[in-house]
């Protein structure tokens, strides 16, 4: 049974393509979404700015480094309980300017979807560099999208601004890590967080019919 | 019908009773357990000096504002999401030494999950200072215990130096945050593993049945 569809059952996802528990939300979100009726708004962006502010120079999984050693263990047990494919990456977290950036031009494309999970599989099952002209080439080719005009556009100084403005409704938004995830002005931390985000979303949907 | 009941069937809790998600775990877990025909191990501890030597001078949600913003809508919603009672209390993190030495005291005694699960409902319900020998005396006893000798026995040199070595444990640990469960050496971090963390006990029986 199809559940209602309206376009305001949607709920952001603000992500990293660095971040590991972004990883399984990506992989999750659109799926689950669905099933609920919601629309997936993605919201890509780069938490290294937001981790300077906090005094992070690098994941607080690289800084701290007994949670670190514990989220590699629990990265294992939740891929597996979610049943998401991936292998711990050798280089992390790994640099993911340019695939936001792209990211960014296809937001509302829809493309967006599948070019935000091949980029987690490069980086989370694949362990290949993603912050890499030459493969998101690649990478769009696959899709069947215009790959050398989408890379060309990405590294022009709009884009630059586009993602610039993007980190910083971020911050205005409170958010300090990803996924993090929002219906309206109700945020939701955490790949720990997907399911209750979207039932928040299906419930207001609920009470409003 | 009763689940089948071994020693060896434990989960370990630790937990701060100045930490807020331990606040909903310490109420939880015993009933949980049990029905899991698993047993909890109480482990109370200090989180203060752990995250001093993360560079923290007092709890992660006060360091960083836009964390702690987050956090007690995240509180709200638990409770809710749990059933656990709560108010948000009026000084964060509260100071929790006494109850503390007392809880390791008792830790293998019948009234230890009683005992703090009232020392939680202080704090996160009443908003009551929990570091307080008045208070703690007359908890004891209302608890049917001999408060005035605990209270004299948990100010004892004695006992720092047990508190003292706890604390040492959970480093020795990895432990960088309450509540953390253990099963041997597997480690769960969160109110939001808790589930994961007795069914983890549970399945494991079932393997070596």
């Amino acid at each position: 049974m199809q559940a209602h569809c309206d376009p305001t059952d949607t709920v952001e996802i603000w992500f990293d393509f660095a971040s590991n528990y972004s990883h399984i939300s990506v992989m999750r979100v659109e799926d689950l979404a669905h099933r609920c009726g919601v629309t997936v708004v993605w919201r890509p962006f780069l938490l290294g700015p937001i981790f300077k502010e906090m005094g992070w120079e690098t994941s607080p999984f690289v800084v701290y480094e007994s949670m670190g050693r514990y989220m590699w263990r629990d990265m294992e047990r939740q891929c597996a309980k979610y049943d998401v494919p991936w292998k711990k990456p050798s280089v992390f977290p790994r640099s993911s300017t340019l695939p936001t950036r792209i990211a960014l031009l296809g937001s509302d494309e829809p493309w967006i979807g599948e070019f935000c999970r091949e980029v987690m599989r490069m980086n989370f099952l694949h362990d290949l560099e993603i912050d890499d002209a030459v493969a998101m080439q690649s990478l769009l080719n696959r899709l069947g999208l215009a790959g050398e005009q989408l890379i060309r556009q990405a590294k022009q100084a709009e884009s630059k601004n586009v993602l610039r403005q993007q980190i910083e409704r971020a911050r205005e938004l409170g958010i300090f890590g990803a996924p993090t995830f929002f219906r309206g002005r109700e945020m939701f931390w955490g790949n720990d967080r997907l399911d209750d985000a979207i039932a928040f979303v299906a419930q207001r949907r609920a009470v409003s019919e």
